[in-house]
């Protein structure tokens, strides 16, 4: 059975074969996978999920991936929900949950969108793929062309993060280093498209690639026992993820995966130093996102013109969500608190979604008992040095292997 | 149902009541943990297992805590085993697997070992946990404690990686810096036992850290279809947890969780720089580990007297494995031979086992089709520095994010 039936302008409806494009060319609207929803409602239920892999390839159904494509996976996706008490106890919240997608393959939830974009760009013979990248996508797009056996370019900014450009080069890509911002690099990879064959996973392949996002949501409602929660606290970039979210709670409940129809709330955390969409949400037009310049060291979320930033805004207010923001010292406590609480090291990103979200508990947005979701998208490892000093910290203590050394230097 | 009997000494069968106790009073020998196996048996099934949760807590029968005691879990185990057909292509192998242990919660296999002894410890009334590391055992503590919101002291040496002391530091635990290496880490905090009331995960409640191990090969056999490979290699460090994959073996068998009893050769991997058990498997009499000064970029398994090493030999000459080393330069290209062919970023103790993997397929150990699994125990990024050349290398170039300067520089 074939599932998919071709591209549709989100903005104008006008159709369009399965193809790589990315844009209308009625109207320059974005272009979404149209799937053939009766034949899917045949298939789709709980027990064929729960049967599935123990990745996020249990959601084949729902992506934009026939069933005789063989898939390029690393095993993407069922990251853990853990329910976060501790947290929860420190910010008032008793039935607080954390969706640690850090634990994917390259240690941040990109590997979901490209696992699915390149199985598409695959085949459909595309033989190198590429992408514009902060960091994280870069390194998912190295890791499953390496695994597919397909050349890759990766475009990065110059200044990337050691880390991040040690766990790219590692797959041995062409690495291009663009002087400049995230946003320069993705306008210069758009005017590549017309003299490249590649598959850019960010860019002309796009419909397929955003699709992979869905399944963070739907793993996430699963893991909740098929309920839905009451708020999802949820990182901004391109604001692609976001609107996948709200299309995968909306599958969800047409599929009838769930039974309630009570949309959570969608809420959407940026740091202050790149809310191009918070600024926007925040004015009396929250429709009209301009772009900024990005400065803040959560720089795999540093988009200064979010291409999907007014749907965010849109489905923020339709949801009863709010869009929100924090400051760099923010961003650093957050990531502290999260690590001392549950245990859980994430990148600068997730020191964004938990300062967002205690950042809301603290003011007052919840009473307590209401199931609070946010979404941890990346690994510490990956932003270490902003935490270099750390190592200073005042619990350390230095001493010669002697239980005397020990004795003179540690007081317990 | 209470499943543990108590502790049993492997030299002399000694037994003693459960408690946080690693040696035998009467010989010295390693204590084992005991089950309940008549009651077990009843219970245990395949069908049992597959309905527990995707972590390695769907093998909680078979691990040292009680049905009734809460678990201080961040949803570690169940992680992907991948069939590796395009490393297996360089290496003449068909059959090859990656059991791809990295993507745990903090990165490394530890996390398995580490949630059953603070789980057992906060169940038995310890109030602090600690640990003497390389590492990942400290990082893997730290995060644990935090999330069981326990006391943590971890005794490191003083020149870890900057990366490991970052993830480890961020969940602010008690961190003892010890100018000297692993083995007199070690040394002080087993001097330490008798005056602290504290529960060091890797002394003297080592009984039931280890069984966390046997997960390990509890899924990869589950993975595979509930069959057992023709072989595994393992990285081996103390010894500790080649000797549970051996037990999980034997318990699979027993528990009739697998049909066949044709036990796979079990295989153990060092790096030259420290090679004891190695040294001994190559001598006339394998069951003398002389101890070694460790000198190898491969430090989260640099322990230069192994505990369990007179057993690794044992069971490797039992099993029809081998004891294999590898140098510093073949760590490194095994750690890039991974990352290119399969997308896997492993730390150094991961280039050491695909590096024997390696070496041993070279050298015509296989015919082809037999079924082998490599274990890949740890993150690269823990190890980022040793790989920080790559970022000098071949396929990069640096360009304005001009059409013309990337026509300029890229060839393609």
């Amino acid at each position: 059975m074939a599932k998919l039936l071709g591209l549709r302008c989100r903005e104008c409806g006008a159709e369009y074969e399965l193809q790589a494009t990315h844009v209308c060319e009625m109207c320059f609207g974005p272009l979404d996978v149209v799937y053939d929803q009766a034949a899917l409602r045949k298939v789709v239920s709980r027990q064929r999920i729960e049967q599935g892999p123990a990745s996020m390839w249990r959601y084949r159904d729902l992506l934009p991936v026939e069933d005789d494509t063989p898939v390029v996976t690393l095993g993407e996706g069922f990251t853990p929900l853990v329910k976060a008490d501790r947290l929860g106890a420190e910010l008032g919240l008793r039935n607080l949950y954390l969706k640690n997608d850090s634990m994917n393959p390259t240690n941040s939830f990109k590997d979901r969108v490209v696992s699915v974009a390149i199985s598409w760009a695959r085949a459909h013979g595309f033989e190198t793929i590429a992408c514009a990248s902060t960091g994280n996508l870069a390194n998912a797009v190295a890791a499953y062309s390496a695994r597919a056996g397909l050349e890759c370019f990766v475009f990065i900014p110059v200044d990337l993060e050691p880390a991040k450009v040690v766990s790219i080069s590692v797959f041995d890509p062409n690495v291009v280093a663009v002087r400049g911002n995230y946003d320069e690099v993705n306008r210069l990879c758009s005017q590549l498209l017309e003299s490249t064959p590649w598959a850019f996973c960010n860019i002309n392949i796009r419909p397929f690639y955003a699709e992979g996002s869905k399944t963070l949501t739907f793993e996430t409602i699963e893991q909740l026992g098929w309920k839905l929660p009451d708020e999802i606290i949820i990182p901004i970039a391109s604001g692609c993820q976001f609107v996948r979210h709200r299309q995968a709670i909306r599958e969800l409940i047409d599929y009838g995966l769930v039974r309630d129809d009570r949309v959570p709330a969608l809420t959407g955390a940026q740091a202050l130093g790149c809310a191009p969409v918070y600024n926007a949400f925040k004015s009396d037009t929250p429709e009209r996102v301009l772009p900024v310049k990005p400065n803040t060291i959560a720089r795999s979320i540093a988009i200064g013109n979010p291409s999907d930033g007014i749907y965010v805004n849109r489905i923020a207010l339709e949801t009863g969500g709010v869009v929100e923001a924090v400051t760099e010292d923010e961003i650093v406590a957050a990531m502290r608190l999260l690590a001392r609480t549950e245990g859980i090291f994430t990148e600068t990103a997730g020191g964004v979604t938990i300062g967002v979200l205690a950042k809301l508990a603290r003011a007052g947005r919840w009473k307590g008992d209401e199931v609070v979701v946010a979404y941890v998208t990346g690994h510490g490892l990956k932003t270490a040095d902003v935490l270099a000093s750390v190592d200073g910290h005042a619990r350390r203590v230095e001493i010669e292997p002697t239980l005397k050394s020990f004795r003179e230097k540690v007081n317990i």
